[in-house]
Formats: structure tokens, sequence, C-alpha cells
């Protein structure tokens, strides 16, 4: 018995190969990228990071038969084992078209040869495809990101930013290339010097929007005025670099790929860009209230997004720029309709960011080998040029538009940093033979560095300090669970017990002090909340103990409700300071009503972290 | 200036058509989708309509080179527009393997012949690879839902219910397929008798868990005993109908593609089940939480469900059953943990429910002509031998477990919904030879129809009438926007000349009969909702008409609140049914706070349509 599978279909190994690889792309991401996270860093950096270690950087090298595994490169017949290769027919005539090969000696005919291009595997081809479908995914929700309000509000400040930042980085990254285009991988034969010197520069002068808006909700500043400067110019700049990428793309298409004639593709592009940030708005403005009126919810919406996304890539494509600029805009004019629920907008968003994105990262960064291309000269070259460029381009904006030094400052550190967008720009121009694996991997450790470096860069400028949050100096140590005691000072000595025992103290010079706090004022908050503290003269670092009271322990709350969490809050005798970030965290961590229900319900310090965690995520979309 | 490709890249041409095709599928997919559910019916029935029209049944005849350039089946070269054959090399030798052509006349070598199978378009390939993800997904969302507690709970019925509605139809199917193979399209050549036996049974007894869970909630019943009974026999029959179906699958793989001896594929798949059910339980229910404690929320868990579940696949189709089955298992696995968030299951479902299942079910009917290979007898038998076998199989099983006879047959009509499963598990086979096209198309018919008639039959059996919503009886006729009036009277004459407008009545009548109503109690009922009423001799049709009034008109509601939404309703003299249907349509439509205000400030028929349906999608996901 045997098996006859359909035209194109995937054969069982296929299917397998296919979905382990996307499990481990998927899974090792994640993985990395919250790593990544914990330290403070942005996700794709851990995306990436996955990418090298499966990939021909690490993989390949220190186990080859698994990476061949995973990622096999070329097809191979099913039944027998043989590679496959491509031969060619001629269409009119249906004959193959051969190469003979004649007896050296004889000059005889003995056969012909036929043997092509070896047939790529079939698994390589299905993560291709989708890796095309996540990018333009990853765009649409930058463009559903972009608010084109928020950009004509912000006015001549937000033009003179992203004009000034889009110019000087533009002109440093050509500059670059025409100076020294062989130190940074350009190959002089290409005869492609132009079209290669553009791109640079435009990948100089392209900002990260989801980067940058990250950053800035991080540091609590999206909603300040900075904050709206900094994302209207650097969506102005996105626009112009895009529209700008797709030309340098037009240049570089070969011919019969692009469906309409070459010198029509600038045209093409800008009327497209018109017809889609004027009719296509309004048209999506009306649209998107009769879909949710006359279809499912959410469903037709959801479907209607998507689909329009696609439609626009392939429109785009179909000019002969590339895909992820359609989707990109589409996701401006869907976006900027305020019939579009926060609901729907958060469903596409964590689904792009968390599946589609990670999966795209970790694949871009597999076929590329990091050490072997990781040229010291072309990497700082790169990155110094980007962060001056972009750093000096915003400063004499914004400075320009009246804004102080040190404001100014700070907008050119946050534009400066590059993340996602870089990356994508450069695996295109990859894929096309346009730069050469050293400038690839250079961007892509450029477009990293800026991204990790932007905040504190921006924090220095302002002078700010990074607002933790109670989870990240909650350890399981710091965890009591349920407290054995019934009143206020039983509990307190139990807590005390417990730190005492962590930090190496005693526990009685703790308990008392705390108590004799609890005795001036009580540490009763409202809600169920208690946080009794205590300085102590040999404590170096401050730390919180929490235990939980599910009966409830009465701390004399002004709102009459027992305590059921009681939090100790111990810090150095001299540190005012890190006494009210503590109390801050702790009105922060158990603001919602649903994450205190939660975590007094906790089994265990694991589900008692989820609680924060949940809360945490929940405060956030509001 | 040209372009050189990465290996397995797509070209612009292959994207553009890539993304087009996706586009295309989703977007009538969901297009058609919506429209079957106006109608009632399920989305699936739609969904599979759009691959009817836009493949080989419909566009493929009626406009060929639309449908060629869509879904293109061969490869081309991308520089010269040649057709492209696999040509095959020597593994070891690394040699062309050749067949000798030689001069008929002089036997004399001429050339060797080496042009092999057709490669297939990548666009093709990359759309399959798509859907095996889209399908694991699918299967992922209906694993989810089972509910392993339920099951236990309903004990001795539920375990009745499903085996004499798994034992029946399948003996049903299998007797059908040994009596007349041929009629059924049953190739005699082939020797696949017992395993196309087999797996006609096992397509009789597996039922669609997620059609069903449908049917029961649109009939308000998915909470009720039977509901649940249904439910849990449904979850055990999919379970045992699923562990058939890998272990047909077991007895046709080909030597070679199984990574285990096949002795080895069933007991490999019962130490699976049996882990998965037990371990992976245990180890889901505590990783959940961990995972939710210590990553960003939802990114951890979303990429920790996914990674899972393709795991899973790739495991099951590495053992040499099918990938959909480790999906499955791992949703059931993973959908038992009490942690995971209602959230999060929210966002896999939507996101799988209305991207990846209409362009999967789209997808599945492409390549079949339906209408060439529709055989009114295969259908006929097909269709009344399932019908048959589970209906009679489960009212057996119910009546056996005490039930009365009319919830007996609710029961046994309500099982028999197969849906999206059996299209599932049909194309399975005919990738892989198993079935034909006639058999195909057969199981399809006998899918959609029995879906289709579930919840009619059941309500039948019961007695039910199925309960409207507002939203089904609001043309935009019905919609008057703000009303000038400023006092209940004026509102009152206002609607009354507006109905009487569209109805064709006189507006006095209505107004006076209103007014009089009104005199007797006030109809304003809380919450700013008020329903002036009238009975009308002349009317045939009870009918609703609504105006909104932001300021408020005071409608002497008890709780003092202005009516800021007034609705008039119209019923025949004699229709005392109709009324009380009214309200409750009305008060059901308005119970929520956001769709009231969002109601309130609609602008126009199109946003007040939409404020409705946002608001019955919420209240559906309490």
């Amino acid at each position: 018995m045997s098996i006859t599978l359909a035209a194109g279909a995937l054969t069982p190994k296929e299917i397998t190969v296919f979905l382990l690889a996307l499990a481990v792309l998927l899974g090792t991401a994640r993985l990395l990228g919250e790593i990544a996270r914990r330290f403070g860093q942005p996700a794709v950096l851990g995306e990436i990071l996955a990418g090298v270690l499966l990939g021909a950087t690490v993989l390949a090298n220190v186990y080859p038969p698994a990476y061949d595994y995973l990622f096999p490169k070329y097809l191979y017949d099913h039944a027998s084992g043989e590679q496959v290769f491509y031969d060619k027919v001629d269409a009119e005539t249906d004959e193959i078209i051969y190469e003979a090969v004649t007896d050296p000696e004889t000059g005889e005919l003995l056969y012909t040869e036929s043997k092509g291009e070896p047939a790529p595997s079939l698994v390589l081809v299905g993560l291709d495809a989708f890796s095309v479908l996540c990018v333009c995914l990853l765009l649409l929700i930058a463009g559903l990101e972009v608010d084109l309000s928020i950009v004509t509000k912000q006015g001549k400040a937000a033009a003179l930013v992203s004009i000034t930042g889009m110019v000087v980085p533009l002109a440093f990254g050509c500059g670059l290339a025409f100076a020294v285009p062989t130190l940074i991988g350009y190959d002089p034969t290409s005869g492609k010097l132009v079209p290669f010197a553009l791109f640079l520069g435009i990948a100089m002068s392209i900002t990260a929007l989801p980067v940058i808006a990250k950053v800035l909700m991080d540091l609590k500043m999206f909603r300040s005025d900075m904050g709206m400067l900094i994302m209207s110019s650097a969506m102005i700049n996105d626009l112009l670099g895009w529209i700008g990428f797709a030309i340098v793309l037009s240049l570089i298409l070969p011919p019969g790929e692009s469906a309409i004639p070459l010198h029509f593709v600038i045209p093409a592009t800008l009327v497209f860009v018109g017809l889609i940030l004027t009719v296509g708005r309004w048209l999506a403005d009306r649209a998107i209230p009769w879909v949710q009126a006359h279809s499912s919810f959410p469903g037709g919406i959801l479907g209607f997004v998507f689909t329009v996304a696609l439609l626009c890539a392939a429109l785009t494509e179909w000019i002969g720029i590339h895909a992820i600029f359609g989707a990109f805009l589409a996701g401006v004019a869907l976006g900027d309709s305020k019939h579009l629920k926060p609901q729907t907008r958060r469903t596409i968003e964590q689904i792009v960011t968390y599946i589609f994105a990670p999966i795209f990262f970790a694949g871009v960064a597999l076929r590329v080998d990091f050490l072997n291309n990781f040229d010291v000269v072309a990497v700082v070259l790169v990155l110094v040029i980007a962060i001056a460029g972009k750093a000096l381009g915003c400063y004499a904006g914004a400075k320009w538009a009246g804004m102080t030094k040190r404001e100014s400052w700070a907008v050119g550190f946050g534009m400066s940093a590059r993340g996602a967008m870089e990356i994508i720009l450069g695996q295109i121009a990859l894929n096309f033979g346009l730069i050469t694996d050293k400038l690839f991997v250079a961007i892509v450790v450029m477009a990293i560095v800026t991204s990790v470096i932007a905040g504190p860069l921006m924090q220095k400028a302002l002078g700010l300090k990074q607002g933790k949050r109670l989870l990240d100096v909650l350890g399981s140590k710091n965890f009591l669970g349920p407290l054995k005691a019934g009143t206020r000072d039983a509990a307190i000595r139990e807590l005390s017990a417990h730190a005492a025992g962590v930090l190496g103290k005693d526990a009685d010079t703790i308990g008392d002090a705390a108590i004799a706090r609890e005795r001036v004022v009580s540490t009763g908050l409202a809600d169920g909340i208690a946080v009794p503290h205590a300085r102590l003269a040999t404590l170096d670092e401050p730390a919180v103990f929490i235990g939980i009271s599910p009966p409830g322990i009465d701390f004399e709350a002004a709102d009459g409700q027992p305590a059921e969490i009681i939090c100790l809050l111990l810090t150095p005798e001299d540190d005012q300071r890190s006494q009210i970030e503590l109390l801050r965290m702790v009105a922060e961590a158990f603001q919602e009503r649903a994450t205190r229900r939660s975590a007094v319900e906790a089994q265990g310090y694991t589900q008692f972290r989820a609680a924060l965690s949940i809360g945490s995520a929940a405060s956030e979309a509001h």
C-alpha cells in the first residue's frame, strides 16, 4: 500500500519538519525575548538571538545534522532520497533545454547535460512564504500605531524634527557609502553604487516606531508633549522613509518582474500613497462601522482588516515596490478610523507581536553567519554614523523648534532607536542581493544597539530615574503565603522573622522597629492593603516581604477594611527615597480590584506573581 | 542591474500572487461566511462555498486565466518563463538519473531523457504549508473547548451516548463501504478496502465539537443539562474517533515516511494519548501559572500555547499519525487548566476562527470540481447513512440512560452535526489518495447538510422556538436617529408619523393608540429606555421603530432617569406573544451600559447597528 500525494502538497516528513521548525523558532524566540525584557531590553534582541543560535552562526557549526534537519536547504525525492534539480523546458516547443556533453576524445555526443539549479526544499519555501506574511502583518500593526491627527497637531516642531532628522542621517549614510564603499561590504563589480548608497542613507534615516513607542511607554512619557512630538516626527519620518525605500527598490527591480514600466513605478507609488492617505482613509472610516454593523463581531472586522492589508500588500508588490509598504499604509488608513475598537487593535497586535513577529525575527537571522560576517570596522562605522546622524539631525530640528538643550538631546536620542524596521529593510536588500552579509550583520547590530541605548540615553539627557514595578523586586523568598497570625503585631512579627532569616538580621530588631512605627500612625491603606515599615541601620538594600491573610487582619485602615495583603517594607536608615518608591510600587501593583482578588486567592508564589503580572498588563492596557 | 534571490525565497511575482491569493480566499470566505450566518447557517458553509466559487468548480471553468493566475499549479522559470521540471540526481554518485533515448533507425544514443515530474509552483507550496498550519491551529482550539471535568461529571449517560453514538455509525459506515464500495467511489484496483471502510466508518462516527457547541449556544441550551450531556458525549466521541483515524492513517502510511516501525505506530499513539492526558495535563496545569508569572502577559502564554501545540503536532506527524491529532491533544491538555485566562482563550479563538479557519476551508474546496464530482447516489447514500447512524445510535444511548423520547431524539439530532472535522478528515484522506474526489464531495456535502439541519431538528424534537435578536428585525427604515421632540407625547407622535410612512398606515391612529396605552401605565423602563407600544387591528406583522434623544425625555420611569432610547413597538391586535417577544428583544439588546452609551451617541443607522452588534458579541462572551 502506498500513497499518492496531491501536487504541491507537503509530504508527512516535510510537514513534520515544517511544524517542528516553526515550534523551535517560536519557542526559542519567545523565551529569549522574555529574557531580554527581563533585563530591560527590547524583545526583538532576544528574538534575533534565537535565530543566531538556531541558524548558520551557532547550530550549523556546533551540530550540523540538527540544523540540516530543521532547515533543509534543498529538495530530496521523497521515495528514493535522491536530490532533485530543476530542469527547464522550452515553453513553446515543450522540449527540454539541453546542454550537450560530448566525449572529449572522439567528439561524439555522449549525453545531454540538463542538471540545472538545485530545487529548494519545500520546507524552506513554506517558511519563506510564511515569513512574507509575518512581515506584512508586522508592518500592518506598525501602521495601525500611526495617528495622523497627532501628526498634524504637532505642526511645525514635528515637521522640523522629522525633516532634519531625515536629511542629516540620509546624507551621512550616502556619504559613508560613497566614501568607503568597500569597507562596508560593497561589491564594486556589481555596478549598483547609487542604489546601494541610497539604501544605506534610507536605512540610516528610518526610525522604529514600535521601539520608540515602547521606550516612551516604559519611561511613562508616551502621553507627554515630548512623547507626542517624538512620535509624530517618527511617523512623518517613516512615511517618507518607506516611500524612499520603495523608490530605491524600483531602481533595482529586474525587468519583467514589475507589472508596470519602470518609469511609472515612482509616479504609481506616489499616486498610491496619495490615494490611500485621502480616499483610502475616508473609505476606511466609513467601511469600518458598516462592517461592524453588518457582520458578527469581531469576526467581520478582523477579516476585513486582514483582507485589506493583504490586498494592499499584493498591490504594492505588483507595482514593483515591496509588499510591506502596502501593508503599512493599509494600517495607517485603517488605524486612523476612530471606529476601530481598541479590543480589535489589541487582538491583532497581540497575535502579531507575540506569534508572527518572533517567528519572523528569528527567521531573519537564520541564514546569516553572524560570527564570520562580523566585521568590526563595518559595524563601528555603521553604528557611529547611524547614532551621530540621527541624534545630531533631530537635535538640530528640536533646538530650532525652540526646545531646551536637554529636551533636544532627549528627542535626538529617542529618535535614534532603529530596531525592527531597519532589520526588515536589510533583509529585503539582502534577498535582492543589494547588500552583502557583512553589511547586513552591521545593520542588525546597529538596529539592536540603538534600540537598547535609546531609553537609557533619553533618561540620562532628561535626568530621569526609571520606575520599577513591584514584580521587579519580588523574588520567591519575598513571599510568605498565608500568614498564621490573626493580629497586627503577630503578623508583623511573623513577617519580620521571615525577613530576618532571608537577610541574616535579627528578627526582634526588625519587628520592634516596625511595631514602633505602627504605634505612630497605623499603616493600613484602603482596599485591604497594609504596609508596615521599618528603617534599619544595618540594611544596605531596600526589601519588601509580603504575606496574605484571606480572613483579614485589622490594621486600622481609614475605610475600616481588614488587611488581606500585608507588605513589610524595610529600607536603609538614611534612604528617604527608596521608601517612597516602595510605597508607590505597592500601591501601583494592587490598584486593580481583580489583581487584589487573585493575589489574595493565590496558592503559592507562582500564582501570586501571575496575579501581579496579569494585573500589570491590564493596567497598561487601560 | 538585476537581482539574485536567496535560495528558497519567493520572487516578487510569487509574493504578489501568494498575498493576493490569501487576500481573495480570506475576503471571499469571510464575506460568504457572514452571509451564511445571516441566514442562520454555520459560517463554514459560506467558507467552503468561497472555495467552490474561486476554485476548480466555478472560476477555473468560467474564467481560467484568473484561476491560473491566483492558484498556479506549476513552476515557471522566473527569467525565461519556461516551465520547470524536477530532475533527480543519484544521491551517492551525484549523477543525473537518465533515461536513454535512441534513434529508432540506427539504434544510436541520441540524447538522454531526464524530463521528470513538473515542479509545483512555489505559491502552491506556500499556500499548502500555510494551510497545514491553519488546520493544526483549528484543532488546537477544538481541543481547548474540551472540558474533561464536564466529561467525568456526566458519567454514565455520556459514556452510553458516546459509545452507542460511536459504534452504530461506525458499523453503518463500514457496512456501506463493504456493501457497495464502487457506488461511493472506491477504486477496486487499489487493494485498500479495509482502510477505506475503516475510514468511512470513522468519518461517520466523529462529530463536530465546535459546530455542536455553536448550535447549543444559539439555542441557549449550552449550559443546560442536555447541552452538557451532548457536549461531553461529543468530546469522548471525538477523542476516540481521532485515535481511530490516527490508526487508519498508520495503516496506509508509505514505508520510510514513518520515523518508527509500522507495528509501533499504534502503541506509540496510545502511549502518547495516555501521557498527554495524564502527565501532559498535570504539567500544563503547573506550567501555565509559571509562564504567566515569569513572562509578560499575554505574550508569554500565547507563545507557550502555540509552541506546545506546534511541537505536539510535529510529534504526532513524526510518529506517523497526522499533525492535527497532536494539536488537538495539546489543546485538550492546555485547555483543561483553569489557570488559562478567558481572555487568552478568546484571543486565540478569535484569530483562528476568523483568519486561519476561513483560509483553510476555502482552500479545501479549491482543487476539487464539486459539479463534475457530484454523484447523487454517493451523496444520498453517505448522507442517509450518516444521519441515520448517528441519530439512531445516540437516541438508543440516551434512551438507555433514562431520558425521555423527545430528549433522546434531540440528543441524537444534536450529535449528528459533523461540520469542519469531517471535512478535515476527508481532505487528509484525499491527499493520501485513500478516497476519490467523488467521495470527498459526498463527505463535504454530508458535513454541511448535517451541520445545517442539526439545530432546526433539535428545536423541532424539543418543540422550541428560536429567539430572535433586535438586530434581526432592525432595518434602516426602523431607525429615526435623534428625535426633535422634547416631551413624551411629541416623541410618540414623531415616531408614529415615521412608522405610518413606512407601513402605509394612518399616523394619528398609531399615535392615539400608543398615547392611550401610555395613559394606563407609563412605559419608561430603567436605564433610559422607553417602550411605548400600540396594538393595531390593521397590522399583519409586528414592527419596532427606534428614536434616540441624547438630552433625554421623561417617560416616568421608576428610576427617574429620562429616556434616551425610545422604541415604539407595534403589534397586530390579537398577537399577545409577539409583543412580549419584542419587549424581551429590546431589554436584551440594551442590557449592557456600554451598548446604551454607544447607541445614544450613534451618528446614523450604521453606527447604531454597530453598537448593538458589538454589544451582542460582548454579552455572548460573558
